[in-house]
């Protein structure tokens, strides 16, 4: 069975492979030369383990891509050799050559991806930005679903659009935050990628654009490549500054995208927070583009510095009163746990009533108890409690991770965040990937910036989670220290060190 | 806003609508004619009342449509002009015509929805065949995973896996079944539909062929269709007979789809079981064409009659040692409670790993909390406690449903099936979709034989579930024969008869 699910194309392959190198990391790498075969299989390699190529994806014929690299065919057919040998390739005659991985390693392609428990002791995981549930929180909601349960118990259990208690349990805190919201307004998803999901399938057809910030999140830009939709990228003003109003205006203008998806609260990676003026401008311009603008909020309560909510700026859909131009996506995954599985929508209720029409033939829905103990925590305060522990972890963590990465890091160039739970940094003029390809040989797992960037871009950055704190966010720092050392020194792309677990 | 999600156009709805009118109901309609622009708007509100045609879809424009009915377009316009009357369309100038549904309709789309709680009293849902939690075990199973969740709420709570801990039970369930299995070949989805979706998107590209039995399940169908597949339906055989081999192989030799889905145990809708030698020779067949099967096992602990089970036919995948054509499809939600939303895949570890890569972009995973329960089921005996008792639910339902027909509907031919939930049975020669649009103004709701098929095939047909019993059984076939009567004189299609709730 060879089931091969996409094909990458070799023009796109050696675009892809050439945005691996950045010129500075070409000159640091001391000289040192790999034979021309070696490099080419490591870049696939890389790229098949960071899931900027998907498993199971058909590679180009060797003819094609010696043509677009301008190598012989001797060089691919060696490389393809070389990663049928470490099991990345499988070939087939007739069928052609498709990525894999081999057995045992972990699985690429995701935010990334957990690591197994028994690894969890030796490796730290900085792939994924989500913390620990807020205890007793979640015990607590579970108890009290469950009292809540017997009732629903006695029904078919089959919610497509969310229980109607959670629903009005969502729709009044929006109410309570000054944007007046129906239940009819909110249809329940399973977490915020799929309420993301579910938006786009309704919005927009596979060719159609969909304007984002770059960087963004990567598992949304991912959804969004799968489903075939062209990305239109704008670029994020630096410094946490944000969003670029003239550059947002003219894309809008120019583009006309069906669809934008902006993280206007403490967005993923950067952290950069929208004020008041950049939500309303985004949302004008939105509607003058005629684009539906989804914005995503699943950040929007871990606000870690300043306390007075006079700060916080309105929700986005504040600016867009008669609901015609912002659909607002929602989660339980960083206010509260991403084991949950809790997201929403917020929308017109027409448009509610399309998703929910749609949902039968992805997943039916949400299940009964993670919604009962949601709501459970919003009816009884407990929410916000957590909320509030939550900040206060983060927090924490941030402030660890921000002090490692001084310390051990000293080039690495950032700016702190007032929000969120990730640190965006540049990382010293070396490859991200490659470091983070080093980093997980060397017991620390982070994501490279390409993953967070259309067509490659983001070379030169990595993102790191605020989900360690103490001795462990500085052994953190130590490992990407030595990653970022041997990436330097041109060591990293020799194979076997030591791995220092076997999944 | 008007957020349109597909067109359909005029020679697919022109076919739609004459689906509609079996010779036997035009026949039996009592002579009274309707005028044609509301023969016309009643056959469009239907087609989306019944989810055939989506919500949000385009409709073609008055002229094409008139032209593919050999209409007036006067007729058409006035039709759609009626239909925005009714709140079934809406239009805009220069953007043209879709589909709507008015403020406070029940959606259409699905199973068919569930009915808002206010109305659960005064109408009798059939349309989802999924019966409650077999107490107490949902509620031991949640106070189990209860005392679980301590280690898990420690982590992020992202398994995309799955539970390693439901994974190996799940494997073992299969290797007591004869079907040895590892842990490392089950990925734990959001629901059986979440693992057929999942299938889907890692096997079939747009274009691509999928052979199905005809009728199959009906959100499957959908499913498919959103994918942008091509269905290749395969008649079942009369009777339970179920799977036409000849016809079978003739299929995949001819068409060679890329897939093909069975519902090999326990058919949704007709009930039927394959026997060991259908099965073997599915899956030779299969193999043969390069054909990936999916065998969907959710309704297969559903047993009603024989209690031996040396009568039980061996699992598909059983057939299929090797692990290269089968890939199994199962779910918690008819055996045990579709509320939990746990599903499964049973395949291949390299597909099952390919699955997991693609799944960031969908729903992230599955929630822990339902897992644990699954889990404590399944090692503590539970699972198997809680499937008895809901088989004996599942057949005195069975047994009350059937009686209930055949006392009020005499002309209402089908075979009682030997397991499964439901009943699929012929009309007497009417149209199943006005039975069903009758019944949900008289206070019952059916889903009608063309959800279950191909191109409108299966008009003579309805749906009934197992999940009634007793009085409700009784009043659900006496409301259903008053559709029918209504149906038989015509009168069904006269609008504003009482309706019996508001959504």
């Amino acid at each position: 069975m060879s089931p091969w699910t996409s094909a990458v194309g070799a023009p796109q392959l050696a675009r892809l492979l050439q945005s691996q190198h950045t010129r500075e990391a070409t000159a640091l790498s001391g000289g040192r030369r790999l034979p021309a075969y070696r490099a080419l299989a490591d870049g696939v390699r890389l790229l098949v383990l960071e899931g900027r190529v998907p498993v199971a994806a058909r590679l180009p014929a060797e003819r094609e891509l010696a043509a677009a690299l301008k190598v012989s065919r001797t060089t691919v057919a060696t490389a393809y050799e070389a990663l049928r040998g470490e099991g990345f390739l499988e070939s087939r005659r007739g069928a052609g050559s498709w990525t894999a991985v081999p057995a045992g390693r972990p699985l690429p392609g995701r935010g990334l991806d957990p690591l197994p428990p028994e690894a969890t002791g030796s490796v730290i995981d900085l792939g994924c930005a989500a913390l620990p549930a807020p205890e007793p929180w979640l015990t607590r909601a579970v108890s009290g679903a469950l009292e809540e349960l017997p009732p629903y118990a006695h029904t078919h259990g089959d919610y497509p659009a969310g229980l109607p208690a959670l629903r009005q349990a969502i729709a009044d805190r929006y109410t309570a935050r000054g944007v007046p919201t129906m239940p009819e307004q909110i249809m329940v998803t399973t977490g915020g990628m799929g309420a993301v999901a579910a938006t786009c399938r309704l919005f927009v057809r596979p060719g159609e654009r969909v304007a984002v910030e770059s960087p963004s999140y990567a598992n949304v830009l991912q959804l969004m490549r799968e489903a075939g939709v062209r990305l239109v990228p704008v670029a994020m003003a630096d410094r946490l500054a944000g969003w670029d109003l003239p550059a947002w205006r003219q894309t809008l203008r120019d583009a006309a995208p069906r669809m934008a998806y902006v993280i206007a609260d403490f967005h993923n990676p950067t952290g950069a927070l929208a004020d008041d003026e950049q939500r309303r401008e985004l949302v004008d311009a939105a509607r003058s583009a005629g684009t539906v603008l989804i914005a995503d909020e699943t950040m929007s309560e871990l606000r870690l510095d300043g306390t007075g909510d006079d700060a916080a700026p309105r929700p986005v859909s504040a600016f867009d009163p008669s609901g015609s131009t912002v659909v607002t996506v929602g989660s339980a995954s960083k206010s509260f746990w991403a084991g949950l599985r809790i997201g929403w929508v917020r929308a017109a209720p027409d448009v509610v009533r399309s998703l929910v029409a749609a949902r039968a033939y992805v997943d039916l829905g949400t299940p009964v108890l993670e919604q009962l103990a949601v709501t459970w925590l919003l009816n009884t305060g407990g929410w916000d409690e957590a909320v509030t522990l939550r900040r206060g972890q983060a927090r924490e963590n941030r402030d660890a991770v921000v002090a490692a990465v001084r310390r051990h890091l000293p080039d690495w160039e950032f700016t702190v965040p007032r929000g969120g739970l990730t640190l965006w940094t540049r990382t010293g003029g070396l490859s991200g990937s490659r470091i983070a390809e080093a980093g997980e040989r060397l017991g620390v797992r982070v994501p490279s910036g390409p993953r967070f960037g259309v067509d490659g871009a983001f070379e030169g950055f990595v993102r790191l989670p605020f989900t360690v704190s103490g001795a462990v966010a500085e052994q953190a720092a130590t490992r990407l220290a030595a990653a970022a050392r041997l990436v330097a020194t041109g060591a990293a792309a020799e194979a076997d060190l030591p791995r220092t677990y076997v999944a």
